[in-house]
């Protein structure tokens, strides 16, 4: 059960001329490639870096994705969240009560009182950061804590702080550690999964699918759908490419 | 070498009442508490959470502080960013090139590479965290990886991260754990540290300065100094607040 996430990461050295400049062609952009795919997306994944390297206006966009998005296409807030009690309670408020995004992305490094406040929305998910896509997830991620490597850690962990919250914990497990993601799928069977870095990062689309082994799961895409090209056929060829992405994603 | 940070942290259910409502509330209240603190403050620490959970107006105000602070004190954003590279890159853009600040706190659970792109800017402190002032900072930064604790690791590979990158490291370090504070500062003589957690979270000024031991420090004080009185006296009282503080720790 998979299904095609679209990251939006809008760049502006990437976003094709035509659709302007600033935060206004930003948001043309995003209005564009959400009209050109929203048939096949099975969700959304804005990347809060990019909107708000815009300034106020960009992040204006973010808090306006809601409206733009089909409300039944779920939303799930990149943004890596996670600090003390109180601090975690307000990113909570802001992503799922004020932008009404349907999920979102924690970091637990500063551990339980960090990534709970996060559970206490009924109906969301937070996709917790476990084994992430980039060559630094060797770092800590990998490494040997106690007696287990510390992101099958984090992922007990988290399970744990999860009982008797109303909201449901995921992982996030890069798409480009297939043997490793075959591993978290045999200890979460249930657990909803967001598999980032198919495309631009080098996962394998189909080679995921596998390794998930029919568990629930987002595998997201972002350059290798927004960025198909610079010209003005950029609306359709972003259709193609999320359609052919969908055929393999959409299980 | 230590100075008093205050925290920004507007939080709508304790700004006094006479300031308003809302995010036009906030910036009243916000603006009264630097014209109150401004003389004995060493440096202001927003704190993005509590901006943007008022939405793109609260976010507004953030992205605007540096034209409301004194020039020559700097901002330290409390961020806690860290993604891929191509993400922290924009994050630190939004950061040091669209919001003007000085300094920002990261997260470096995703290793190497997301924490570098932030070194990037000149003049800059980027402040990684290590130990953290909450009762979560035992789950995985105080646990044992490999031969050495979880923060331990994290100091010694965010210097390498550092050399020969134009930004300065430092490190967030609770007030809250004075005596792995000491153990810190003979690790890093030199490096800048963040301490926040005196105050309403328990740390001790006092016990705080003594174990910095003359190391370059801010300590912050956030809702010890901005929550004084819900009362219409909140400007003076608030700076009594920040008055007292500095005495102790602006050494």
């Amino acid at each position: 059960m998979t299904g095609l996430c679209i990251g939006l990461d809008p760049d502006p050295k990437k976003i094709p001329a035509h659709y302007g400049t600033g935060a206004e062609g930003m948001e043309n952009f995003i209005e564009s490639v959400i009209e050109s795919t929203s048939h096949v997306a099975r969700a959304y994944k804005p990347n809060f870096a990019f909107f708000e390297q815009y300034g106020p206006e960009g992040v204006n966009v973010l808090y306006g994705l809601r409206d733009m998005i089909p409300i039944e296409i779920p939303i799930i807030g990149d943004a890596k969240r996670g600090d003390i009690g109180n601090t975690s309670r307000a990113y909570a408020r802001s992503v799922f009560h004020t932008m009404h995004f349907n999920a979102i992305t924690v970091n637990p490094f500063m551990g339980s009182d960090s990534v709970r406040p996060f559970l206490e929305y009924e109906g969301t998910t937070v996709y917790v950061l476990a084994l992430t896509s980039n060559a630094g997830s060797a770092d800590f991620q990998r490494s040997l804590c106690g007696s287990e490597l510390m992101y099958k850690r984090v992922i007990k962990s988290s399970i744990a702080y999860a009982i008797d919250q109303p909201g449901t914990v995921g992982f996030v497990v890069g798409a480009t550690h297939p043997d490793e993601l075959r591993e978290i799928r045999d200890m979460v069977p249930e657990s909803p999964l967001l598999i980032p870095g198919v495309g631009a990062q080098g996962g394998d689309a189909a080679a995921i699918v596998a390794a998930n082994n029919g568990g629930p799961a987002f595998i997201n895409v972002s350059r290798g759908i927004l960025y198909a090209t610079t010209e003005s056929d950029h609306a359709s060829q972003t259709r193609m490419k999320a359609e052919e992405y969908a055929k393999i994603l959409n299980q």
